[in-house]
């Protein structure tokens, strides 16, 4: 990779734990009518939930998608697994997207963060948990 | 996203809980001179550690990159963490090739998998945890 992002890219930082993360793979058919519009609906949606930390999402072109939530605790994800809208999305999911998908819910034990320094020498990394 | 995958893309599965995920978001630099080949010496390696289970990545061309490990329990994962081929890798990837990163290491409590049926209506589905 030689090219500048497009855009600042920033990741969801490293949280203090314990917090949860659902790390979403996924691999799509061929068949995409509607997702980006869904997918933007959820984004939004999922920021209405209390205890949402933020959401990163890296997409190989024409091979593997992962997303990954963060979570402040499990009562959080519970809202967010049975809000009826997304449930309703989960399942176009299965039935139009997604050739496969495999979902790990985890909670986290330990963090940790690298922002490389501008204009210095040396490197400056962060520790939670 | 319309286009094929070159090769079939087979992700993790979803293993029977308690396992170990590390989320591994990255912010890349423009200077990835020797990246792809510690990259790869680097899968070579983790291969050798009892209970490694194996590795998620998707890349945003110019970019979020997510690296997923699975590891079966905190020995395992901390094997992979004080090997000191890897230890080098990562003071070079400080030093060189990331703009930032951010590291979560969790305990999965729950995972999920579903696989598009072939010439069939339904959906197959599978649980653990």
């Amino acid at each position: 990779m030689t090219d500048h992002p497009q855009a600042p890219v920033t990741p969801v930082e490293a949280y203090e734990p314990p917090y949860y993360v659902a790390v979403f793979t996924t691999v799509r058919t061929v068949e995409q009518t509607g997702y980006s519009e869904t997918n933007a609906r959820m984004e939004a949606l999922v920021n209405d939930v209390p205890g949402y930390l933020g959401m990163d999402h890296a997409q190989t072109p024409g091979g593997l998608g992962i997303t990954v939530g963060y979570f402040r605790d499990a009562d959080a994800l519970t809202e967010w697994r049975t809000d009826a809208e997304h449930r309703a999305a989960q399942q176009r999911g299965r039935e139009q997207w997604y050739e496969s998908y495999t979902l790990h819910v985890a909670k986290v034990e330990r963090s940790h963060g690298f922002i490389r320094a501008r204009g210095q020498e040396g490197p400056q990394e962060s520790a939670a948990g």
